[in-house]
């Protein structure tokens, strides 16, 4: 029953967003972003029982982009545990996404991990020795295996154009290695953000690879631990808080979910206990996150009763 | 079994704090904050049948300070409703409660509403024509009303210490008077916010308040509609992204509840659909948060699963 | 025959900036000033041996606005000395005259004493037990001596309309007090601020009076000594690196002078041993001094060879 | 007989700062600075005839640091003229050397020429086509040529030490080159960059290297013509207003010359139509300028009547 209705508000919700006129503008600062069709959205849910459902271009794979922090950070902090957070805050920014002005006041630490600072500071935690390679099959590995699919890769000319042109991420990179906040060669440290930021994956993988999140650690309520609970938990509160860059407390206001957005247009929404989303469409909001992603995000808490700032018995 | 379970985790967490030694540093900015004996601890929570569980100090009343503005809050949303967005932002600011700096890069609109200068700004949205008196009262009647406690009062000396030495305020206020950000003279916005923030309440009155926030704006799941659901989900929303200054993200991390602190150390917190909680103790941490306070929503979140982020189902 | 290559220069100068039609704005804040006439433009000189030249509207008397704080300075520190540094710094601030930023990330202690915070804290500095009718009167005094005309006094008008607008002082005063850089009340330091600001002078008036510093502290190479000779030095030093707000290094670029200006639109220049000028035309540049005003000086400089920077046998 | 007082002053000054024990802290970013010997101290001056006169260690060499900057935005002017200023500012930072705060604040373009992103910005504007011999061998010949000694040279260590741990530069060469600040390859823009900061100059050298600013535009009053005049005059404004980084408007208060910085401790200093001054002395005070330096720059300052804020008839 609950399947019906989610069916049906997917199936609603995509009908009306592949309506929309005002669809936002899509990130042109490199081809591969500028030249995706605006006019697509897609998304994807899984439920407890491991169902999944989608609607319009769930299929579509497209560029992750910042999503990935969130996959990244699990990464770093299997590695690091608390230590990460000696060089990563854990605090909204209240700043863009690129910012550089709150590294100078604070010493070159990161507010957060979903900032660009923060997430590169983060890559360099599970870089050993320069050697970027392996960074990078352990990232999609880890991915390959949330999503249980093993097609996951990374597009290349997505990679190569943002290391072409990325001189913000070298000069956040630069700045924090002054600062000793970063340990491998800004350069390297790069080299896996570009490319780590730049896999590829559709609603229907994006979905699934977030399921751990939303069973406290597991791919589904009874499936065996892959983090510990309170990490995932934390995780959550992490993308609630911070996951929006500067639009992060309009998003916890609207939608209420804790979620992850990349410039690429997807978004990454958890309802803990219920459900992993995912929901994608190019154009972009003026603080950088997907417009109709995000229109579909509220549309669907709402109409679920999903948001985490309510009762929880719609 | 519920509530044995909550009988049990609040006593003994109310007898650890009790014992700790490391009670964090009073706030000392006024004589009447100054002189509280910094060993208190009381906590207070309401469950869904209205049954209220208390231990420690949870009788003794404290000056709510900040947490006074989660109520102004509700009142000027009654009154405006989304029109009080064009005045006060929802984004965490990144920055200390009393800064200056956000409101001069972005044209005296404070970030959110519970930062000092977003309070102040909520503060003139319930003030008609320099009317002091009158916005007093509505908002001890509101408070009143949602306590079931017609004896709540204003602590006088508070006040008027607040007003001989709030400088910073009158500072905040009258740049933001400059921007036409607040109406009425900032002198009569500040009388207001001084004597709301004035407000003494116990641990057992403050958890009865925020009952309309924990049963999505009714004061228990069958009690009669007192604000929209939707305003209250997002009111813990911003409460959860803002409600802590630059400590907001930490305290989401740990805790995993939407909350408000206030300087005199009294935080409520809350479990959406299934409880109101006050704690209270007098000294703060280095962000100017109940140091023991925190600590202690961290423990009982943590025994009774009540992490929002978390699948609920503990 | 210097004398008469300058009064040459000057009726030339004059004559241009009243046939320029591109003047800049006046300024609006306040009726007062939004009323005046953007279509005069005065100039006054004093030479060494004390002969005033002058052409355009140089009696008309105009608000001296903040070039007021070049003479409170010199009463603060006739009346503190170098104490006076301990509240107040000397280096460029690189922001707007009304930046409260600055004063947060520096504890409330303004850059220096020209932006409109470290003006108001030099003002305090002259004022004695919130006595304002005192320090105005010590004021007017000093004015009336170093121009030799008793006839310069307050624009009532014009310190009402700064009283009952000046928000952002008001903000600035307030903020200064809640760190103690300030002693006095802030309204009574207002008090004196706004009535100091709003003295009227004309060219002429002010030319006499700038005299003291372009002879090292008196009044003309043999006249009897005001101040000491490194104080007079010093105030120029300030003059030029900090007299035009965030428009001082590019006065000192294409003037090469010292100077100050106000936001009425007047500005005195001083060419140490050689004269004291003044001008005035109300209209002004993106950053808020006269904009005529400052080609004027500019050409005038460049013709008599007077930049400080030049080898000075021009 | 002014070349007796000017004698008898340096030789006096010399002395004093041999023997003072309060000098400072050197640099210790890299080892090359971190080894000099802090003890030494050395003064040139060279006057209207071309008399050079010195004292102290005069004839050793020292890193010239951001000292280059005076003769790389010599350059820059003369292959760029005003078209420089569209991409640096001609105002006082208000903030430290490195700073990166301003340039994100205003679009990556640096508010001078001779805080360390605005130097950089004066490198690559001298650079054409990464082409980084070619500029290297303009600076040096330039520099030989106004100093008149063609064995000045690159430290080649120290430029080393500078690529290998100048992160912060790199950050500020990537940040403007996201702006299109830069036009060349942060890389090779730094590579000049460091190379010239590495200079090695006596304060003979150099204070022969200071002349054309010293006599608008050429090495002496009777020698022909090197930069226009006014150009001269303008660099000098520049130096006094933003030469020493946030010490600016202090060494402007004291001294009252234009002068320029460098972190190796040596001093530049112009007395225009008189005479160019250089010291140097290995500790720096809190804000990066030479202790001893500026100490007895003040004092041949006071002692010479040397102030271009003075009447200049000593």
């Amino acid at each position: 029953m609950e399947h019906e209705k989610l069916r049906t508000a997917i199936t609603e919700i995509a009908a009306d967003m592949a309506a929309e006129t005002d669809r936002g503008r899509v990130a042109t600062y490199i081809p591969e972003l500028a030249d995706v069709d605006p006019g697509q959205f897609g998304i994807a849910a899984v439920t407890a029982d491991g169902t999944l459902l989608s609607a319009g271009d769930a299929n579509t794979c497209f560029s992750i982009q910042s999503v990935s922090k969130v996959f990244t950070l699990t990464l770093a902090l299997e590695a690091l545990d608390d230590a990460l957070w000696d060089r990563v805050g854990r605090e909204p920014s209240g700043d863009p996404f690129n910012s550089i002005i709150q590294l100078e006041a604070e010493k070159g630490r990161p507010r957060n991990p979903f900032i660009n600072a923060g997430a590169i500071a983060v890559t360099d935690a599970i870089l050993d020795d320069d050697n970027a390679e392996e960074a990078l099959d352990k990232i999609l590995d880890f991915l390959r295996n949330v999503s249980g699919d093993n097609s996951i890769a990374i597009d290349d000319s997505v990679a190569r154009s943002e290391a072409a042109t990325g001189f913000r991420n070298y000069a956040l990179a630069n700045f924090m290695r002054s600062w000793s906040v970063i340990e491998n060669a800004p350069d390297r440290a790069l080299d896996v953000y570009f490319n780590h930021c730049a896999i590829a994956m559709s609603c229907r993988q994006l979905a699934n690879a977030g399921r751990y999140l939303a069973w406290d650690g597991k791919l589904g309520p009874n499936a065996e631990r892959l983090i510990p609970e309170q990490r995932a938990r934390r995780i959550n509160a992490l993308m609630l808080t911070c996951g929006h860059y500067d639009g992060s407390g309009e998003f916890a206001f609207r939608v209420g979910l804790p979620g992850k957005s990349g410039v690429g247009g997807g978004i990454l929404a958890i309802v803990p206990g219920q459900a992993s989303i995912a929901v994608w469409s190019p154009g972009l909001n003026a603080v950088g996150n997907s417009k109709l992603g995000s229109l579909a995000l509220e549309r669907l808490a709402e109409r679920m009763g999903w948001s985490v700032f309510a009762r929880g018995e719609a």
